[in-house]
């Protein structure tokens, strides 16, 4: 059953670019408007990539990494280091950083549950100071925090192959693996988490068929996960969230895959909401439960899961048109225990996931 | 927490109605146009009743169960008994039983799962058979088949009342519950069955809210279920259906409370799918899972939950647009295995699901 995979098809969803006029410009997938249209976005403000992160535009921990990182350099491309510069030396340097450190908080702030987001920012801003430090003025800065960024895009998709490499080793030939909201090459500079594991394993045969919960109420998996492993040409079936116990009685999911927004030091998972439910049905029916992530994920200043902030979203996401009389919760996360995880994909191997390496 | 209930504001759902001109009717509120709209349709053709079941319109085992019968009641007043009538009496007794049998299989056949549906048409078929035995001719037949469905409207009411008052007794003041789809007052004659139990619940200040799941595909819980308790007074709570084991995880629930369309023998519950789910995610957390449903609902004739039909309808219910690549796996219902099931509550009394009396 080796599928030829096409990951050629895949786009690049999130990606720091300059012009030839010099002009430094993130382009971004506006993944709300998939499956129906793949559009491109570009933009040169910084606060327009917040905007996207907030109205998940762009989404997945991964890439909101990247885009928060992103976000940091535009500003110091088009906006804070010009500024800047048009003060004197010393005193230009003194504006930058505390300009600096008030965009990377506003971008930091844009979501909550996902650790890479601030991870991401808190990388550029680390280089911003290092630089700063050494006398470097805000041109060099600026300069220096777009490589960053495009480092960090190709670390994304080298430590996601990783990924996928480790995780395809867990995988017997023609497994059947039901994934949860979409931890895809969407959700990432390229290549996917979850789905990373899914490609690798693909390429040697040994992905079957991939179950895709639909993920309400936003619907990442109905749009986008589905729509991604039919375009690599993986074979793929929607289900509703509320299928997958089902789906699991009948025998038919071999394992199950998913993505993380933050890793606890003890291996407490915050993941998609309904990750948490699907981890008690795997746990249930004795199917392994793996989760693939990034060791930038991973949150050691939380001893566990209780202390992740989980995001409350609008009740219209949920319920479109208000009803009186009806109360809607909506919240955006869950966290799994580790006690539930068999396993945590990382690019530095497969852990238990009281016995984390990062 | 005394709340003032307004049953008074909730609608007869399924109803079988003689004109001032002798005309039988069968009035139904169409359940696809709710939360927006309260609309209730007549027809007096007994294939419109069939279509308005298979599409959903009318919904709700007992409900179906009364509109199956109801079907056949209107075939027999309305064409039937007056075709049948044109010809000499033996001849037409003859040919009114011939034709009735045919009507009652199209009509059970309308939806597979739910057992009350067969069981509401054998009902009739009964009467009809045991006064054609007697003598009676077609029209006296079908008057006594409008007043079968009358009763049944009225005990199907009575029943629900009575799984209210028992199921009650089983909850604790001030209770939390989480239901799925709907097993309201709609999916009735009148007054509900899960619902039942809550609206006989709050009368006596046991219910401070009811979490409601969405209930993917069809949306029977956030366009029905808060739809009719937020008329009723009930505080109620909309989730997806991945929140509930994070519900759950929050000690949120106190008792989960269902319906049922099918029960075997064994105590094997087949009810709207997600259910099983549901009742995995109760017993992972301690959280007893109660199903309430009349007894015309248990089918003596299935051993255990294995042989019971389990309707697939249409991708176009979980995807609108069909996605190239993509499948979709779309089951109404799923089979609870009996040993998840804290107490099965019927108008009998509340049962251990193994020691079931009907």
């Amino acid at each position: 059953m080796d599928h030829v995979l096409h990951l050629e098809k895949l786009p690049r969803t999130v990606e720091l670019q300059r012009d030839g006029d010099g002009r430094t410009c993130f382009a971004y997938v506006d993944q709300r408007k998939l499956p129906t249209d793949l559009v491109f976005e570009r933009t040169d403000v910084w606060r327009a990539v917040v905007e996207a992160i907030k109205t998940l535009a762009v989404r997945g921990a991964p890439a909101i990494g990247v885009a928060g990182a992103a976000a940091v350099a535009l500003w110091a491309s088009n906006g804070g280091a010009s500024a800047a510069t048009a003060h004197g030396c010393a005193e230009a340097s003194g504006q930058f950083a505390g300009e600096l450190a008030a965009v990377a908080d506003e971008v930091a702030a844009a979501r909550p549950t996902a650790v890479n987001l601030a991870w991401g920012v808190r990388r550029v801003v680390d280089v911003a100071q290092a630089h700063l430090a050494e006398g470097a003025l805000p041109g060099e800065v600026a300069d220096a925090l777009f490589d960053e960024v495009k480092r960090m895009e190709a670390e994304d998709e080298a430590v996601n192959r990783a990924i996928g490499a480790h995780g395809a080793q867990l995988l017997r030939p023609s497994s059947r693996v039901l994934t949860h909201c979409n931890a895809g090459s969407l959700a990432t500079a390229f290549f996917g988490t979850a789905l990373g594991v899914v490609y690798a394993a693909a390429a040697k045969g040994k992905i079957a068929r991939v179950y895709a919960d639909e993920t309400r109420p936003v619907g990442q998996g109905a749009r986008l996960t589905v729509w991604e492993l039919a375009r690599a040409g993986v074979p793929c079936t929607l289900i509703c969230d509320n299928m997958a116990a089902s789906l699991m009685a009948k025998g038919e999911v071999d394992a199950v895959i998913v993505g993380a927004d933050r890793i606890a030091a003890n291996g407490d998972v915050a993941n998609k909401i309904g990750t948490y439910g699907v981890a008690v049905l795997a746990h249930h029916h004795g199917i392994p439960f793996y989760v693939a992530a990034p060791t930038s994920t991973i949150d050691a200043t939380l001893a566990d899961g209780s202390g992740i902030p989980i995001e409350e979203r609008s009740p219209a996401e949920v319920l479109p048109h208000p009803m009186p009389g009806v109360e809607v919760w909506n919240p955006a996360f869950d966290v799994t225990p580790a006690a539930l995880v068999t396993r945590v994909i990382t690019e530095k191997g497969v852990f238990e996931p009281s016995k984390l390496v990062y």
